[in-house]
């Protein structure tokens, strides 16, 4: 373990845990929620927004920033804290799931993934040990090692392949962070490292093979991670899959580390996933969601468009402290987006985000006080399914 | 004049006034810039934004509100003031300029302007009354009285008419607002008056003709208003063409009540006519030319996508303490625009918003101290034609 990041669980409740991580940049409470900052940017929100709404960590895109403006020009401006203006910690994903997306643009050889670019279709080569540069350059706190993410339906070996085959990119994708960090020579072009302490997380896939998922637990383990995370799920499986496939994997990580779900999920996904024992998530939900109109509140979703809140002069959300809900009626949002005003948008968006991070402050005071149980149950009644 | 609105001239530089403008909502200092909020936003900033900028006095587009969500609408929701969150000044136009440029879509007859709306097709009739009318139920601080605005190239005679056209829409635009003022049933649908203090401001319009111009002051000085804008300039004629009738016009406007120019302008426009005694200016041009990527700086305009910015660690002025200057560079805000994020259009909005507002700053400051001739030399310079 780099001696900057470090977690330690402060209570438990069940299988849930109320924890704190380190990171070179700052403590992080958990079970913590992360925006998403695809290119270096919340969408439609400014590091002030993020700040007073709460955020403690946000995400960023290595697929997205490596291309545009590119990780050498972020680290000539001294890493992409300072290029952001976010001083915080900082995530960043491998890189994987993107090129994996591009579906027909790709090919995922033993090397690495071969992709063209959805910008300038320029052809461009990811390997674990390129992921790992990228992220250095990058600096983020925590840097994902490159996996395989598995188009699905996929057969039993085929999964099994892929297993195996981000078990041996994890291989790579760790030996050539450790090189970095120990500031070893791995090429003509070394990387410049602009966060020194930074963590690297190990992906555990599988699919929703149950003993394929033991087998990714034990390659990755074997590698030797920081932390580890649950890759390949939110990608259209029923969520009780989902559900099934965390409560198998979460206990099989090792207990004095985070355990992060990728790419999860909506409100009721967090504290399912808690509950079965995940400490981080992230998901573009609250944002897009937002742009597009939805807002979650403390009674379920709303879409802001519909005609019954035209002249509705309650805040979103009579239960939050939002800077939108707080100053904001239903009908002026509604008017926002009716007529296409970004400010608009801004606003839906500090909303949304704001009610995922008290969803998580409340999910994190439920585990001290032992009654995650009961808030489980609200939240299965406010966001059941067909709402 | 009402008994909420009062203006008082606190130093003069020439023909320049330092001045103080008391409305409903609070004070604001003259010379000063209008933010345009056209549909109850400014594009991509929120009241929070503005405030933190300094912006005293914001604008919304009476066309726009009208058509949705409805001054009907805003006025149940308590006024424009309360439905949009801002609760300092406000000024909103009369609509007529919108109208007007809809080109084929209108019909201006002596009673008012018949037009189908840029959203439906459906058909409308905003007269002087309905202006006035609109903009009580708004409840903005400052209302204007609907006038013609005439298409260029016009002849002698066609402005002429056009100018008693509008004089005789003040003399019925003033009536009815004394009406609503008073209380007076002016009929069956008696608007819900929201800002009871309402100024209303006439306006001078007269084409390029030096002597129309003076017909114009003539009329809409006997109808008598709060105080008189300039309007019909900055619609495609010359710059030094727009000075000269500013410098025409602005003397034989009261001296103890604001003069107000619409619609103007670039950061020159605004010290030029400042110099040739004007108090208030309103422009889209912070914010939209924002959007398009490009800043205004104390070193002139700058194009943010252009490659010379890419690794440009600077901030984008380097004189300004506003938000995005205190913590982003040129690279980052380069970046943003390139890859299309909205958070980079916030960003340069509320750097551009503050360099006018800044600005003003200075130019109220130069008149105290009796040196505006310089800092015009400076702003010459800065924003000669060919930048």
């Amino acid at each position: 373990m780099s001696s900057t990041f470090s977690f330690r669980v402060l209570k438990t409740d069940g299988a849930a845990r109320r924890g704190e991580m380190t990171t070179a940049h700052g403590v992080v409470q958990t079970p913590a929620f992360m925006a998403v900052g695809t290119r270096g940017a919340v969408k439609g929100l400014t590091p002030r927004d993020l700040l007073a709404e709460g955020a403690e960590i946000i995400l960023g895109n290595t697929y997205h920033l490596w291309l545009r403006p590119g990780d050498g020009v972020i680290a000539r401006q001294g890493g992409l804290h300072r290029f952001i203006g976010w001083n915080r910690p900082i995530l960043t994903d491998s890189g994987g799931f993107q090129a994996f997306s591009l579906g027909d643009r790709r090919t995922i050889t033993e090397d690495g993934i071969r992709f063209r670019s959805h910008l300038d279709g320029s052809e461009h080569m990811l390997t674990p040990e390129g992921a790992a540069d990228i992220q250095a350059q990058l600096g983020s706190d925590i840097a994902m090692v490159l996996d395989e993410c598995l188009a699905q339906p996929a057969s039993f070996e085929q999964v099994r392949e892929s297993t195996e085959l981000t078990a041996r990119w994890a291989r790579r994708g760790r030996d050539r962070f450790l090189q970095l960090q120990a500031g070893n020579e791995v090429g003509p072009h070394f990387p410049i490292i602009t966060s020194p302490g930074q963590a690297q997380f190990g992906i555990i896939q599988g699919g929703t093979d149950l003993s394929l998922r033991t087998l990714s637990v034990e390659r990755t383990l074997g590698v030797g991670f920081e932390a580890y995370a649950i890759g390949g799920l939110s990608v259209g499986e029923p969520p009780d899959t989902m559900y099934s496939v965390v409560e198998h994997t979460a206990p099989q990580l090792p207990a004095d580390r985070p355990r992060y779900l990728m790419g999860v999920g909506t409100p009721l996904d967090l504290i399912e996933a808690v509950a079965r024992g995940v400490d981080l998530f992230d998901c573009v939900m609250p944002t897009r969601n937002a742009r597009n109109g939805q807002l979650f509140t403390s009674q379920g979703r709303i879409a802001i468009k519909n005609a019954q809140y035209a002249e509705d002069p309650g805040p979103p959300d009579p239960n939050c402290t939002c800077y939108t809900c707080s100053h904001f009626s239903r009908a002026y949002l509604r008017h926002l987006f009716t007529v296409g005003e970004m400010t608009g948008a801004i606003l839906n968006s500090v909303h949304n985000l704001r009610f995922y991070l008290d969803t998580m402050a409340r999910i994190r005071e439920a585990i001290v006080f032992g009654c995650l149980g009961s808030l489980q149950q609200t939240l299965r009644s406010t966001f059941s399914r067909h709402l």
